[in-house]
């Protein structure tokens, strides 16, 4: 197993979805597991400077520079999970098209990690105009890969 | 809900696990699948270090790299998830000794946090058994937490 998440990293460190055999000794579901529990925690730090971006709760400068920060490390990790065979395995709402266009999905994670740093940036000017926007521009990455990749 | 996480956040920073009534409106089930969603990432990213410190696989100093600040940076997020009243709400293996003795289970906390840095100073030299000896500090502190604070 080892070995095939060696390769699957490096692979997809050089912008490639590893889609040979080297990756099918990973367990689908476990990489399933792994992605959505990612995706889970970005969704919950995202979820935290949305309300604050829309003023729903005074604004309080820490809490989205650490959710920020948060968002874009974790922008960099789900990727991996998607590795070769686990379009299926366990309940995913990942599309098969994922391992299809491999280098339209690869678009759209370098949408997402271009734009959290400047969601980190905006976090640290304590202004919620500018946040407002950042956190704009990263759902609209969210949004746009979804459409695509995710099912309904 | 986004009020008491952002009071429940700023808790945590401040060192606190928040036990009283703010943190009671977050749904205790989203934060138990937060939590296990971050410690799970954490799970596979040290399983790829553990794997290559033992020498199981050919020595790749990209790929511990890579993983080491993962867990660095994950190291910091599963704290917000053990809000008040989620040691129960979803299957969750969290021990209730965990709302009781806050300053303890910070202890933890502290120690794996201090632990990861060095796993990637470690991770960065590219020698073997260093990573091994960081390896073998950081699985100490995640150890050391479950036998106190998981159930068996």
């Amino acid at each position: 197993m080892h070995f095939s998440l060696r390769l699957t990293v490096t692979g997809l460190m050089a912008g490639m979805i590893a889609a040979s055999a080297i990756a099918q000794d990973v367990k689908p579901d476990r990489a399933i597991k792994y992605r959505q529990g990612v995706m889970g925690a970005i969704g919950w730090h995202f979820g935290i400077l949305g309300s604050m971006a829309k003023g729903d709760r005074a604004y309080d400068k820490d809490v989205p520079r650490r959710s920020a920060t948060f968002v874009q490390e974790l922008s960099h990790m789900p990727w991996d999970g998607f590795v070769a065979g686990s379009d299926k395995g366990a309940p995913t709402k990942a599309e098969p098209a994922i391992w299809k266009e491999p280098a339209k999905f690869k678009e759209h994670q370098d949408a997402l990690m271009t734009a959290t740093p400047k969601l980190v940036a905006a976090a640290n000017t304590g202004d919620v105009a500018q946040l407002r926007a950042a956190v704009g521009t990263v759902g609209k990455a969210c949004k746009e890969c979804h459409d695509d990749f995710r099912e309904k």
